[in-house]
C-alpha cells in the first residue's frame, strides 16, 4: 500500500473502537482516521477529534451533537441518530468502514456502506447473525469485501488464504469457555454480574463479556461464520480450548489443519482487516509457546452451554429465528447488567422468546427490524 | 486438475516411497506412476512393476538390473547406477519427480530433474543440505518449483500461501525430540540400537529415526528450511513438541502464528506436493483434538542435543561444512546401526570432522563430492 488508507469507524469509544484507533495511531504513515461514531461520550469523542482531525463525526443525541458542534464550527461536520451513522458509514473519502458498534443497531449502516462500495471490516456480530442473507448478498452484488475482526473468524480467515473453498472439511472455533467455564450449572444459579465481567484471557466490552460467560458469545459467531465463509452449520465446529492461544482453525478434506494463533489481543485481526492482503509490523508481546508449556482443548458440553445450542437450533431454522435470538438476548444480558434477572435467566428468556417465535423465512429488512421490536418487547415484559 | 499427473518416484522401495506409491493407488483417477528407483530391493520392485505398469525403473545394481530386463523385455525399460536414477529423474513423459532417496545420492538426479524442468517433490534432505545453493539457483534459473515433502517444511509451506516473505519474522520448527526425549545424557550412554529405532510418533526409516533421536534430524532441517524459505538462521526456530501434532509454524510481523496441524501421517504431506496448489480428500483419521487434550511445549536445551548445535553451526558456516556435517552423520549412523559405535559417539565423529575441515565457500558439485567423499573416509578411519 502506497497510498493512506482512509477508515471510517462505527463505534470509536467502545473497546474494538479504541483499539483500532490504537492500531491507526502506530501506522499513521498508512491510515487516516476520515469518520467516527461515538454514542454518547462526547468526552471521548473530543480526544478522539483532537487526536486525529476527522471530517465526520456522528454521536447519538440530538443535543450532544448541537454542543459539540459548536465547539467545532467549520473544523468538523457533527452528525447524530441513525443517519448520522449512516452518514460516517458512506462518507466518500473513506476506503474502509470499521463497524465495531455493539447490537443490532450495526445493521443498515453496514448495507449502506456496501451501497457505497466500501470496504467492510465487520467487528458488529448482529449484522451477519440477524441479516446475513442480506449482507452478504449485497456485499456480492456490490463486489464488496467483508473483512471479519473478530479473533475467531479473522483467524479462519487468516487460515483460508491461499486454500480453496470446496476443499474445506470444516472449520473448528476454539471458546476459552468464558468467566464460568470450570462451574456446573447449579454453581451458576447465584452468580453475580461482578463474577461474570471477569473474562479470563481476553479484554473486552460488558456485553460481549457476559455472551462469553454464556457462550452466548460462540454461538452468535458460528450463525456469523455461517455467512462469512458460505459453510452450512454441520461443517462449523466449537471446541473448547481455555487459553485461546489457538484462535480458530481450518480442518481440510485431505486431513491437514491450518491454524492462527497468537497472545490473545484483538489489535492483531483489527490490524489485519486493516492491512489485508498485507500484514504490517505490530509491536505486541510475542506467543512464547514454550512459556505457556501446555494448551488444553475440550469437547464442549451443549447442555452445559444451552445458549449454544439455541444458536445452531436458530442458525439451522434460519430465516427471522436468529433475530430472535440475537434481540432476546441482548435485551437479557442488559436485564442481567442491571440486576433485574439472574445469569441463568437469560437463556430462559432466549429460550421462551424463541419457542413461541414462528419464522419467517427471507425476511427483509423491515421485517427483521419488526420481529427485532417485538423480540424486545416481550423479553422486557418478562422480567416487568 | 484435469489430467493426469505423471509422476517419476525416486526412492520407491523406502517408507517415503512406499507413502508415495499408496497416495498414487489412492488417485488414480489423478496420478499416473511413470518411473520409479527401487535401490536393491528386487522383490519390491517386481510387486511395483506389476502394480503401477512404469515405463522405466531403476536399481543399483547392473547384474539386477540384468536379471529384471530379461523379465520384463518389451514391457519396462530397466536402468541402474546413478545413470540411470538421472534417467528416471529426466524422464520426458514426468510431470513431477519425487525424490525421496536417503543419503546424498539424491543431489545429482535432483539437479538434472531441474534441467529437464520437472517440478521437485523433495523429501531428500541431503539434497538441500549439502547443496542448497547451487540447487535452488538452478531451481529458480530453470523456473522449477521445490515443493516439501517432509512434514516440517511441508507445513511451514502450507502456512506460508497467500502470505509475502517480507512478512515473516521467524518459522518455528517443531521437534519431537525422538526416542531419547526424555533421558539425559547420562542415561544415553549404553543405549541400544533396538531402543533408538522406537521413534514415539512416527513410522520412518531407520536413519532418519536414528537422526531423530539426535536431532541431526532437526538440525538437517533446519538447514534445509534455511534454503527452502530463504531465510537467515536467526530466523528459524526449533520449539519441542512431544506430540507432533503441531507440525510446524511460521511467525509474522503483527504477532500472528499460522501453523499446520494434524496426526502424524506422512501421506499427508506427500498428497500436498503432489496436488498443490490444489489439496484431493485423503481418507485418513482424522485429528481430534479434544481426545488429544493437552498438547505440550518445551524449549529446546542445546547442549542436551548437541548435533542440532552442529547443524547451526555448520550452517551458518555455510560453504562445505554442511556437506561434513551430514557425510559424518552418515557414517556415524550407519556405524551406530552396525553395533560398530555407541549412541553418543555419532556427536563426537561429526564434531571431529567439523573441527578438522577447513569450508571452502560457495563449492561447486565436484568440490562437494570430493568433501562428502573425504569426510567419509575419515569418520570410518575414526572407528575402525
Amino acid at each position: 500500500m502506497d497510498n493512506l488508507r482512509a477508515i471510517s469507524l462505527l463505534g470509536a469509544t467502545g473497546s474494538i473502537g479504541k483499539q483500532t484507533l490504537d492500531v491507526i495511531r502506530a501506522h499513521r504513515d498508512a491510515f487516516r482516521l476520515v469518520a467516527f461514531s461515538a454514542g454518547r461520550n462526547i468526552e471521548q469523542a473530543r480526544i478522539i477529534i483532537e487526536q486525529f482531525s476527522p471530517k465526520v463525526v456522528c454521536v447519538a443525541q440530538k443535543e450532544d451533537a448541537d454542543t459539540l458542534q459548536s465547539e467545532y464550527i467549520g473544523r468538523v461536520r457533527i452528525v447524530s441518530g441513525e443517519d448520522g451513522l449512516i452518514e460516517v458509514a458512506t462518507m466518500q473519502e473513506a476506503d474502509i468502514v470499521v463497524n465495531a458498534v455493539v447490537g443490532s443497531v450495526g445493521l443498515v449502516p453496514t448495507l449502506k456502506a456496501i451501497e457505497a462500495k466500501k470496504t467492510i471490516a465487520l467487528a458488529n456480530k448482529e449484522t451477519l447473525v440477524t441479516a446475513g442473507h442480506l449482507v452478504m448478498k449485497h456485499a456480492a452484488d456490490h463486489g464488496v469485501p467483508i473483512l471479519p475482526v473478530d479473533s475467531e473468524h479473522s483467524a479462519i480467515f487468516q487460515c483460508l488464504q491461499g486454500e480453496q473453498q470446496k476443499n474445506i472439511e470444516c472449520i473448528i472455533l476454539t471458546a476459552s469457555g468464558g468467566s464460568f467455564r470450570d462451574r456446573t450449572r447449579e454453581q451458576l444459579e447465584h452468580v453475580t454480574v461482578e463474577e461474570a465481567l471477569k473474562h479470563p484471557n481476553w479484554s473486552m466490552g460488558a456485553k460481549i463479556t457476559i455472551d462469553s460467560a454464556t457462550m452466548m458469545n460462540k454461538g452468535l459467531e458460528v450463525i456469523e461464520a455461517h455467512w462469512l465463509f458460505h459453510l452450512p452449520y454441520e461443517q462449523i465446529d466449537v471446541l473448547l480450548h481455555k487459553e485461546s492461544i489457538i484462535h480458530s482453525m481450518v480442518q481440510f478434506h485431505d486431513g491437514s489443519i491450518i491454524a492462527q494463533l497468537g497472545t490473545p489481543d484483538m489489535r492483531v485481526p483489527i490490524q489485519y482487516a486493516l492491512t489485508y492482503p498485507d500484514r504490517f509490523p505490530l509491536h505486541i508481546e510475542r506467543l512464547n509457546l514454550a512459556q505457556v508449556a501446555t494448551l488444553h482443548f475440550q469437547k464442549v458440553d451443549m447442555n452445559r452451554f444451552r445458549c449454544l445450542q439455541f444458536a445452531y437450533e436458530a442458525g439451522n431454522i434460519g430465516g427471522t429465528m436468529p433475530t430472535v435470538l440475537n434481540a432476546a438476548n441482548e435485551e437479557a444480558v442488559a436485564a442481567f447488567l442491571t440486576g433485574q434477572i439472574s445469569f441463568l435467566a437469560i437463556e430462559q428468556c432466549i429460550e421462551q422468546a424463541m419457542e413461541r417465535h414462528v419464522p419467517i423465512a427471507h425476511p427483509d429488512l423491515e421485517t427483521i427490524r419488526a420481529v427485532d421490536r417485538e423480540t424486545r418487547q416481550y423479553v422486557k415484559s418478562l422480567h416487568m
